[in-house]
């Protein structure tokens, strides 16, 4: 127990430091210095560098399911009630965040897909799941009425998720939950009706 | 002539290597072996490290308005024609590259606005021209009766734009220009009609 404990402190500890430096200025010292634990114990739990930066992407990628996809699932509300609920518990929670940092796995995706296959395929899984969760939700407002056909229901899923990625980089360009309030309006006054 | 030829090809070689690598993976030291410049010259031409980066990014932004923004002036096209020929443009020259780099302002917009104000403020300007560009386009769309009245122009312009900057990091996550051509068909497919 004590050693899942230790390992999940590393992780968590890595996660902050990852998610603002990016992975590259992430130093494993800086990491166990602020967890308290000896060097040796990093080789125990994992194999590197790259080993620990999966496990972290894991981590976001669990919280991101536990916070943030479970609001798509809640049945109690609309189809779109539930696309903009989400978008809005997002856009919350970087307004607490003072507008920076971005999104842990578009940040990471900018920074290592070029460089590291393994992470970029990890990272795509994870884009693949998040747009099949918004095009699941897409099929069903169109099939309950909730707003017009559209072409094609992937396009648009996709299409929005990214419109939201880009919209993070600018936030942190203009220091300001403008470009997420924007994109809201825009996807749910303008695109989905 | 000479000393404006050295500082040229030092950022030309600067911009290649931190449009790859980012800015806080690119070395001064690096970049003077390819520009086959010796360390003196670098503080003769850039007072430090981030004068240079401020140096690469108005190299970036100038190539981008010789390049990009021009299409969007040319009045031999009708105005959606021309927005769509920027952004197919763009899309052409992201995939000579493989697919791979992604956008140089939004790259070190992503690595930099929490760590750097010059950096943010300059970037978020270029943007800010771009999306100005973009929403003028826009207006004549609509002017001319090419498509029909939207909302607010500049929040139309705004999630375009960032639609695009967000494609770009789906591109290098699929290795693959699909993302791109998503965008172009949903932005003049369906968004704008």
């Amino acid at each position: 127990m004590a050693g899942t404990d230790t390992k999940q402190r590393i992780i968590r500890k890595g996660a902050g430091l990852m998610h603002r430096n990016g992975y590259n200025h992430t130093g494993i010292q800086e990491v166990l210095d602020m967890a308290g634990v000896p060097k040796g114990s990093f080789y125990f739990y994992f194999k590197n560098k790259e080993d620990f930066g999966l496990h972290i992407i894991d981590f976001f990628s669990d919280n991101f399911k536990k916070i943030f996809i479970r609001i798509l699932l809640d049945e109690s509300l609309s189809p779109l009630e539930r696309l903009k609920k989400f978008f809005t518990a997002l856009r919350d929670y970087f307004n607490q965040q003072n507008c920076t940092l971005g999104c842990p796995f578009g940040n990471i995706s900018q920074e290592m897909s070029d460089q590291n296959e393994k992470f970029r395929k990890k990272l795509n899984g994870i884009f693949e799941q998040i747009r099949e969760a918004i095009a699941s939700i897409l099929l069903e407002a169109r099939d309950c009425g909730e707003m017009e056909d559209i072409r094609n229901i992937d396009d648009m899923a996709g299409f929005i998720f990214n419109g939201w990625e880009g919209a993070l980089i600018d936030m942190k360009l203009k220091r300001s939950c403008e470009p997420l309030d924007v994109f809201i309006r825009t996807v749910f006054n303008q695109l989905l009706k």
